[in-house]
Order: C-alpha cells, then structure tokens, then sequence
C-alpha cells in the first residue's frame, strides 16, 4: 500500500504539473509583453547592442524596402541604418499578445509610428502595424524570431 | 496490487501521450505547410470564399497601405478587393516552416511576388516577402491568425 501511495502522489503531483503549466500561459503572455516593451526601448534610446540582442540567434527582420535579415550580422547592419537616420524615431505598441500552450512559441502585434527626415532635411512621418513572432530562449528569456511591418498610409 | 499495476499503467501511458505530442511536431509542420500551400492555390484561382475560409475567426490581415482588416467580414472585404485588381496574380512560397511544442501555433515565412495593372493598364510587378501566423482550429485544421507582407523592392 506505500507504493501505491508514492505512485498515487507521483500521479497527482504529475497532474498538477501539467495543470499548472496550462495556467502559465498568462504570466508567459506577461513576459513576452515585457520583452516587447523592453525591446522598444531599445529603439528610442537607438542603442544598437542592446536592440540587436533582443533577436534570436536566426532571427530575422522583415522590414519594408530591403530583403530579409536574418543572423546577429544582418540584423546590426539593418537596424543601425535605421539608427542612423535623422531624426529616426520609433515606437511601437503591441495590441494583441498571444503565446502556444507550450510556451516557447509567441507573438506580439500592434501599431507603430516613425518619423525622420528625409535626405533634404523635410519631416518625414509614417504610421502602421507590426507582428513580431518570439521564441523563448534556453535561458527563459523571449527573443525576436521575425519582426515585420507596414504602413496603413495609401500609396 | 491490481490497483497498483492499474496506476502504474495510467501512468506509463499518460507519459507515453505525452512523448508522442513531441514527436508530432514534424507533421504539425507538415499540416501547416500545406494549410500555407492549399491557401495560395485559392489566391491564384481567386476563389474568395475558400481564401476567407482559411482565415481564423478572429484572424487579421495586415497589408500594406491598409488599415488591419480584423475578422470575417473585414478579411472578405480587403481580399475581394485584392482579386479585383485588374491582372491581379499573386503567388508565393514558404522558406521557413515552424510550429510551438504544443502544436497549437505556428508559422510559415517566405517570398511572394505580385504582378497587376495599374489604372492607366500599365503592369506593375512586385516581390517581396510574408509572415503567416497560424492558429490550430478545435477541427484540427490550420488558419490564419495573422498574415503580413512588404515589398524588398527600394522605395
């Protein structure tokens, strides 16, 4: 009867893992949330490092007008030509914040507003949306596996 | 003892259930694979109702130089309109295939390319790239949660 009991308690304890996990799907959303917001910062402080260490390994950058960026080397080279714009500033909302049931797997989307000035100093302003797709990391930490956007503006 | 063996046999299958939802992954991303293929077959037919139909219930279509056509009848709207395009042909192909552990979420990314008339007859093409999102529907089939694109081309 004590083993019974041990594989009884191993049952409900397995139970209540799986239970549990079904629940961390909230505080997972929660996280992913903060990497967005986080990330954000990153770009209106136009910190190069810390923004490109927001992306995973393979990650990459689907940005309008310019191929896709995928890698560490790609992805610096393409965010600090946005960086380096004049004027270039960037934010970002996210609307909607989504996470598998697993929780290695997730996403953000959202609205954003850029403004810069083009190359004869004129004020240049634009609005959209983005979807961001977020992978969590060994560590527990959620990096950007694509990021992408567009305007709503007409052409 | 009968009891017990009873557990025990719960238990190893419950692991076993277990072991086998890992190892769906490569067929999740079979499915979604094919949900994105069987998807494009319906833009090059422009068959709107199947290309509405693969789109989740709160699903979100985020073209550009349009606002997020969010839901059933929005989606319908902006893709009917799309089809209306004069010459409109649109055609693409996923590079990268990914689903979460839970196989209740993925994606599909790759290339597009666009080909039209503009209002003066005139053909305008375009490649670019795309991010699917797909949600995993209680019937067991894949559709879209978010779908995005942009242009490679310079502006």
């Amino acid at each position: 009867m004590k083993t019974m009991k041990r594989v009884m308690l191993a049952v409900v304890i397995t139970l209540m893992a799986f239970a549990a996990k079904g629940q961390t799907n909230t505080s997972a959303e929660d996280s992913i949330r903060a990497a967005d917001a986080a990330w954000e910062k990153t770009y209106e402080a136009k910190d190069l490092e810390k923004a490109v260490a927001f992306c995973d390994e393979q990650g990459s950058l689907l940005w309008p007008n310019s191929p896709v960026a995928t890698g560490r080397n790609a992805i610096t080279k393409l965010t600090a030509s946005a960086f380096a714009i004049p004027d270039f500033r960037l934010t970002w909302h996210p609307d909607k914040v989504g996470v598998a049931r697993s929780g290695d797997l997730g996403y953000t989307s959202g609205s954003y507003t850029w403004s810069f000035k083009d190359a004869s100093g004129k004020p240049v302003s634009d609005k959209g949306k983005y979807l961001t797709v977020w992978k969590k990391q060994a560590d527990g930490s959620w990096k950007v596996l694509f990021d992408m956007f567009n305007t709503d503006m007409p052409q």
